[in-house]
C-alpha cells in the first residue's frame, strides 16, 4: 500500500513528510509561496510602509515562535527532538530577529517597540493557532503546525535568490532565508519531524488514523501564513 | 445607537473588576456591545445568512470556550475558584450549547457539522488568545480574556430584551442571554472575579504592577469580539 | 492473598484497552489491588489514623485529578471525548470529594483543612505525573495515566463488596466505589477510552509504536497507586 | 512596614528573592544544603554505587529541568526573561548534562541508558512538581519551585571548593557548581528573578497577598530536594 501514482513525485529537500503535507493542499500553498507580497519582495516593487508593518508583526510572530519551539522541548520523546527544539529557540532568539531588529533600528523602531507592537488579528490568529495545537495534541500536531513557516520560508527564499530582480531592496531578507545556514537548519528541522512522524506512526504516517488530522494543521497553518501576508499588504 | 453617556457611578451587576475593565477600554466596549450585527438582532433585520454564519462559528467557539474555563479548573487557587469554573463548562456543554444545536438543526445543519465547521480566522484568533492566555499567564489573565464575552452578551441581553422589535426573529438568541438563569450565573462569576483578583493583588487590584496587562488582556478579547460580529456580517 | 490466576479471556467489564494495559503489568497491578492497605479496609484492620491520613491526602489527591480531568476536556478531538471528561470532573468535585468531606468532618477535620492540608511526596508525585503526562503527550497519554485510579478503585470496590467482614467499618468506602453508579460510570469511561484509543491508534492500538510508551504510563500510575498506599499505612 | 529586623543580614549574591525564600525556610533549607550525601561529597565517603544512582536519577532530572526552564520561555512577560529561560535551557542540554555523560560513560553508562533510566518516585515527584507549578500559576509559581536547585547547588559548590577533602573522588562534581561558569550564571538568573518579582509585585514582593505561596513553592521544591539526596543514599 504506497502512494505511488505522485509521478512527478517533487521531493523536498526538508523531507517525505513536508513533501505529503504541502501536496496534500496544493492550492493553499500556492497561495502562500506565490502570495503578492512575495512577488512584491522579488520585484522590489513591495512598499516599504508594507515591508516595515510586516517586520513589526513578524517579530512578534518569531517571538510565539519561539515559544512554541520551547513547547516542543517540553513536548518531545527523544534527547535529539529535545535538542532540535532548543537549538531552534535559540537560533529564533538569537539570530533571525536579529534582521528584524537590525532593519527596523534603520526605519528609527528599536526592539523594545517590537516586542510591544499591538498585535494585528491575523498575527494573533496564527501564532495563537500553533501555541494550542501544541497543548491540543502531541509532539506532532505541533510540527505540523510549525511545518510551513520553517519550509515555506525555505523554498521562498530559495526560489527568489534565483529569480530576484537585482534592483530588489528586499536582497537582506531574501539572503537570511536562502542562506546556507538556514537551509541546513531547515534539512536538519525536516528530518527530525521525519523521524518523529515515524516513531510515533510507523513507516508509513499516511496509513495512521491520525494522518488527516495532521494534514489538517499543517493546512490551517498555511492558510495563516497567506493572512499574514494579506495583512502586510494591507498596511502598503 | 450609543450608549448614553455613563456616570461615574455605573456599577455593573457584574461585579467591580468588570466595572473597571470596561470603563478603561470605553471606545472598545461600545463597539462591540453596540455593533451593527447586534442592531440587527434587536431590529430583526439581521440576515438569516448572516445569524447562521454567526451561530456555527459561535458553537466551535463555546467548544474552545469549554476548553478555556477547563482551564480554569486547572489553573484555580481555591474550591470555589474550581467549582466556579466547573460549573461553567458544564453550563457550556449541557446548556449554551443546546440553544445553537437546535437552532441550527431547524436549519437542517446537525451537531456533528457544527463540531467539525471549518473555522474562520476570527474564531481561531480569539479562541486561542483566551486559552494562551491561560497558558502564559496565571488564573487572573486567563479570567481577563474570558470576562469580555461573559458579560458582554449579559449586557446585550439585557438591552435587547427591553427595546428588541417585537417582530425579530431572534428572540431565543436574546432570551438565551437575557435569562434570569444566565443573569444569574453571570452576577455570581462575577463575584467570584472580584474575589481572585483581590485574593492576588490586594484590595484595590488597580495598584498592582500587574494591572496594565490584565487591562490589555480585556481590551484584546473585546476587540476580538468585535472582529467576532464582522465575521457574523460578511456572510449576510 | 492472591488473584486467582487469570484465564485468557477474563475481560474487564471496564474495556478492552484497560484489559490490556491491566495484563501488561500483572505484578504492579497486584501489588496495587491487593495491596495490604486493601486488606486492611476489607477485613477492617486497617488503624483509623492511616484511614484519615490516607483520606485526606486522597481528598488532595482528587483536586488534582479533577484538575487532570479538565486537562482532557482540553484535549479531547470528539464531542464525546469531552462530554465525558467534563461529566468525570463534576462527579469528582460536587459527588466522591463529598464521601472524603463528610467522613473527614466526623473526624473533626473540615473542607477547608483538607483542600490546604500538605502534601505527601508520594500524592505530589502522583498527581503531577498525571498532570505532566497530558502537559506532555496527547489525549491518549493522558488516559493512560487517568486508568489506574478509575478501573482500580472499581475492581477493589467490586471485589470487597463481596468479601468484606460484617463488621469493617471501612463499608462506607466499598460502597462509593461498588456502588452501581460508580461502576457504570467506570464501565462508560471505559467505553470511552477504547474509542478514544481506535480513533487515534487503529482497531488493534498495540501495533502501533505508540503502545509500549502507554503501557510504560499505566504501569507507572499503577506503580504509583502503590506507594499511594503505603504512605497510608506509614501513618497508622 | 519593611522586613528591618534581620540584623545578620546574609545578602545572598544570587538575589534578594532568593535571600528572602531561603531565609524563610531555614530548617528546609539546611536539611537540604548540609545533607548527609553533601557531607560525603566533601568527605570522600559517599559511596561509589551512591553517587552513580544519584547521577543516574540527575540526568532524568535535567532533561525535565531544561523542559521547566523551557516552560519559562513560553510564560515570559520580557524578552530578557525569555532569552534568561533560552540561555538556561541551552546550558542544561549542552554543558551541565555532558559531566552526567561523560562521568557515566567511564562507568559504562551510556547516554540513552540515562535518557531512558526508571524514574525513581523522587524524581517524578519534584520534577513534575516544578512543571506544574508553571502550568498552575504564572512565571513566578515557575521561578519560586526553580529557584532551590538553582541557588542550593550554587551554595554547595562555593562551599565544597573551600572545605573538600583533597582526596575526595568528587573533585569534578563540586568544580562543576563551584566554576566562575556557573556561579555567574547563577548570578544572572538572581538577578533576572529579581526584576521578575519587582515587575509583577511592586518593590516589596513580600507585601503581595501572593508571597506565601511564592514562599510555599519554594519550601516544597526544597524538601523534594532533600528526598532526592535520600534517595541517592538509598542506593549506597
Amino acid at each position: 500500500m504506497k502512494h505511488h501514482s505522485k509521478t512527478p513525485m517533487d521531493h523536498s529537500p526538508y523531507g517525505q513528510s513536508f513533501t505529503l503535507w504541502r501536496d496534500g493542499c496544493p492550492t493553499a500553498w500556492q497561495d502562500y509561496t506565490d502570495h503578492a507580497f512575495v512577488e512584491g519582495l522579488r520585484s522590489g516593487s513591495l512598499p516599504r510602509a508594507a515591508f516595515l508593518h510586516y517586520l513589526v508583526q513578524d517579530y512578534v510572530f518569531l517571538v510565539h515562535f519561539a515559544r512554541a519551539w520551547s513547547l516542543g522541548v517540553i513536548k518531545a520523546d527523544t534527547l535529539d527532538e529535545m535538542k532540535s527544539c532548543a537549538r531552534t529557540v535559540d537560533a529564533l532568539v538569537n539570530h533571525e530577529m536579529a534582521l528584524h531588529v537590525t532593519t527596523c533600528a534603520a526605519a528609527d523602531i528599536d526592539e523594545a517597540t517590537l516586542f510591544a507592537a499591538t498585535e494585528e488579528f491575523e498575527t494573533l490568529a496564527y501564532t495563537r493557532y500553533v501555541m494550542d495545537a501544541g497543548l491540543h495534541g502531541d509532539y506532532l500536531d505541533l510540527m505540523a503546525a510549525l511545518a510551513p513557516c520553517c519550509f515555506g520560508y525555505g523554498e521562498i527564499g530559495l526560489r527568489l535568490a534565483g529569480s530576484a530582480e537585482p534592483g530588489t531592496p528586499y536582497q537582506d531578507w531574501i539572503k537570511t532565508y536562502a542562506d546556507a545556514g538556514y537551509q541546513n537548519t531547515m534539512k536538519a528541522v525536516g528530518r527530525m519531524m521525519d523521524m518523529a512522524l515515524e516513531r510515533r506512526l510507523g513507516p508509513d504516517p499516511t496509513l495512521s488514523p491520525r494522518w488527516p488530522r495532521l494534514q489538517h494543521r499543517f493546512a490551517t497553518a498555511t492558510r495563516l501564513e497567506s493572512a499574514f501576508w494579506d495583512m502586510g499588504l494591507r498596511a502598503g
